[in-house]
């Protein structure tokens, strides 16, 4: 049986289903652990996350934000990972491929939705992607503080193997332009991790 | 060791332990399972995708509603259950004593932030709760609508027991008011539901 039969308005029928779909992302498994280390955090608390992370800051914030973009960026973000997988962040093989893997993944999933729609979501996703507003900078840096947080909280899980603090603070930059105050933190988190053995130089 | 003893801003400092307290409510979990039946949803995957629920219908919403405020209210809505646990909504003993937990619990998770930030926090979980106001009604409406898409995909996993149609058109209410074009979608739902037997009458 076909989902949602009932509904005869076709453009709500095909929200219903995406509504669904998007679902999956709840089973798309992160590398970071939670703050108790007691198992992965996935895709959909990840970026709930982010939106509580990005309230939480806002006075730290460079630019002058429209909040509301951001709180909806993050929350698409990483939709479409649905069909792209996560891609570690420090995995340089998986991020050769990662660009054109979201771009299709991005086609099929906001296809679902009715075209103007469609093209609003996928909007924001490609601005966050692109990293160049002051919105995408500060979701951005939400995207690097929250998983960086992380890591303090489980000495460094996801820092095991080939990670060093150059590439963390790489990783880190959007927060430096995006809010300088919290700058300090990512800073004293690297430099207190190298000191404490848990991250390499 | 404290935590963030290297944070010299303090109410930074009281932001970031907030942050990382708030990463409990991945913890807690609700009776509703994920729409593919494999296991139940926690309170932060349910709040990210009433965030994003509210953004695929905004256009059914009923009255004019300040979207902002909305994707707010969802993301910070069940953080207090952090301590005061998920009520589940069709248990009416746990639901005497609801709101005296769920009020010392605001207090005690919201006080961690500064006074002005916390009290903006405790703000929204509040207008949210008494459900007056279009955004509250309009989030209500996909706290209660999103369960029912859950229901309607695994086969009303949480209706076993005493749950009757009756009972699940009321806490559907909101939804009748907030967003009438959905309502069609929760009566399709009940009924069809009722004609296969996996809700009572």
């Amino acid at each position: 049986m076909a989902l949602f039969d009932f509904v005869d308005n076709e453009k709500l029928r095909s929200q219903l289903i995406f509504m669904v779909e998007c679902d999956k992302v709840k089973s798309i498994f992160r590398r970071t652990l939670l703050t108790d280390s007691s198992r992965q955090e996935n895709d959909a608390e990840h970026s709930w996350h982010l939106a509580l992370c990005a309230m939480i800051f806002e006075e730290y914030a460079a630019d002058e934000i429209n909040m509301l973009k951001v709180l909806k960026m993050v929350t698409v973000h990483d939709l479409i990972e649905i069909y792209a997988g996560d891609t570690f962040a420090y995995d340089t093989q998986a991020i050769a491929s990662k660009s054109q893997r979201e771009h299709e993944a991005a086609d099929r999933l906001f296809g679902m939705l009715e075209a103007e729609q469609g093209e609003e979501f996928k909007s924001l996703w490609l601005e966050f992607e692109e990293c160049k507003t002051p919105e995408a900078l500060y979701a951005a840096a939400m995207d690097r503080f929250q998983p960086l947080i992380h890591n303090y909280m489980t000495d460094g899980a996801t820092w095991k193997g080939p990670v060093t603090s150059d590439k963390v603070y790489e990783r880190n930059a959007p927060v430096k332009s995006a809010a300088p105050e919290l700058w300090k933190v990512v800073e004293g988190i690297i430099e207190s991790s190298v000191t404490k053995g848990i991250l390499k130089r």
